[in-house]
């Protein structure tokens, strides 16, 4: 197993003040120190690679860079996820933020609920309980009907019918690991995401029952063209290792 | 995903007042205003449709109209059902209703057993709870000898004896979503349907064990003799959506 | 649906005065009455057959006639069997018991655990419970070393010696849906079964593990020598069904 580099941040205050490269070969990774957040710009491309958050902590966590604008009508996600949180801890699964909203945010509720937030009241939704063993989790919203579903393991939940004629705003930033209550700070310990992530993908359209279940099991399905992960740009920060899915 | 319309009925008081129907194209739904509830009489067929009761109404149902009388004897029940509703919490699942009384309902009860009530005393069966995910449920019973039993995914539930020698009655009116407390009047939300149900029939005997496996696993079995959805006439009132199955 | 007599027995104090075999076309079954059980004797053989017990009484039973005196120093017994009866509710799974002794009983016990006795103190084991759905049960035993084991779905339990050099006395009688307190007597409800006993097989040796995976498969196996459900020697009383399989 080649484990990538684990990047140190520190902080202090509500600063962050220091920021750590180390074992970046084989990799060139290089570190930019900007006025909220230090980070680490890795090379694209995540191909059977997997996100390894190892501690709680209130300063560790990937930014995702977009393919595209996020300015969304309508958008599948899906992603691969282990935790052995407890139960009743909440947990940050994926948080797109612009200045002044939480625009997409998918959550563990304290009583176990998987959730989805798009700027304000959320939704929730009774699924089989995350565990130590990989998840296979996406969602599909739409707009226009509204209709949400999470997907688990290729299986759909009931629709829930969520903010029908929303629309989600462009020009935020993608956060794993870490929910944002501003944009690009505010992060919280108890929210954290403690586990694996792998296998991110996000497209602007809601996938085929089908396509969902071939993404399940591995098969080949059209590249995310929001997020793909063998093609994905992200910035790593703070205690989070890239390793070999193995 | 394409989506089949909202009907919206609007209650005022006691009575239902308003009924809308839009967004029917490319379907022609047409509606009626009786006196008591307000109905959109769909097109026949749900073959790859799913009903979805999003939220907990006491005015939003669907009305199923039999292809033949229901004077019964015997008779097998098939429907997928899906709900996120709290275990605690009571749920009709099909109620077939005349003047004077409940003819053939199945209810989820608070304790989270699966309910078969004939005109008075139910009988009660503990099957594996319902869920997010579609449970494949079928319902026979034979008068002959009363032998009832639910059946979970194509697997039978232990026998149970109840009612034999009794006769279902005909000309009533099969609803799903609301338990009619007197004929076509009475709803209440606390008890009312939320989720989806899919591929409903209904035929007017016992079908064989391999007979149910094979409707669960969706092959081909002979078409319900008394609701076939790919051939259903319905009635949809209120809050409920035809969506495509996906 | 084929469904066989219900047979009726109706007890006054501590006797049973009353006997019914109706409906025993085309069967044919005759009724005998003794100083103890009124019993309806059956033709001989169960293939594709299963026994409901559809209420709780204190004296509905099947009486089985074994093909060999039951003097035994290891056996293996299989059923499949399926019961809605509340986990805090003690059940009878099978009794075999001469005048004097409870030689070989299996119980679900009011903890859930299942149990089998010899004589005296019985030895307890953890196994998955027992539901509306059939499960496969079988246990061997074998007097030599003590090695017991429970068999669910054709998985061995962990082994328990227990009673390490013990027979089991032959001359008694073997009851299903009853525990007899005193041979042929002194039956409780609160310890009935309800619910289906099908496929009981006893052989007077110890079943491999490829024999009883295969038995639960529903494979071909050695018959019983001692109890084959395709030639089952029985005699009913109370309200048991015997009912086609389906």
């Amino acid at each position: 197993m080649t484990s990538w580099p684990v990047l140190g941040g520190k902080r202090t205050g509500n600063n962050l003040t220091t920021s750590k490269c180390f074992r970046c070969i084989p990799y060139v990774v290089y570190c930019l120190i900007n006025s909220i957040f230090p980070v680490c710009v890795a090379p694209v491309g995540l191909s059977d690679k997997v996100l390894v958050f190892p501690y709680e902590t209130d300063f560790s966590f990937v930014a995702l860079i977009p393919q595209k604008e996020m300015g969304l009508r309508a958008f599948t996600l899906c992603m691969r996820v282990a935790t052995e949180l407890p139960e009743e801890r909440q947990i940050i699964l994926f948080a797109y933020r612009t200045a002044d909203y939480d625009e997409l945010n998918v959550w563990r509720e304290q009583d176990g609920r998987i959730s989805f937030y798009m700027s304000g009241d959320g939704t929730f939704f009774h699924l089989p309980p995350l565990t130590t063993f990989r998840t296979s989790l996406c969602l599909t919203w739409e707009s226009r009907t509204g209709l949400t579903a999470f997907w688990v393991e290729g299986k759909r939940s009931t629709y829930q019918v969520y903010k029908p004629g929303h629309s989600i705003r462009p020009k935020g930033t993608v956060l794993l690991g870490q929910d944002p209550d501003k944009h690009l700070g505010g992060l919280e310990a108890v929210q954290s995401f403690v586990g694996e992530i792998t296998d991110l993908n996000m497209w602007d359209f809601v996938l085929s029952r089908s396509m969902i279940q071939a993404w399940h099991y591995g098969h080949k399905v059209p590249k995310g063209n929001i997020f793909d992960w063998g093609n994905m740009e992200y910035e790593l920060n703070g205690n989070v290792m890239v390793v070999d899915d193995d």
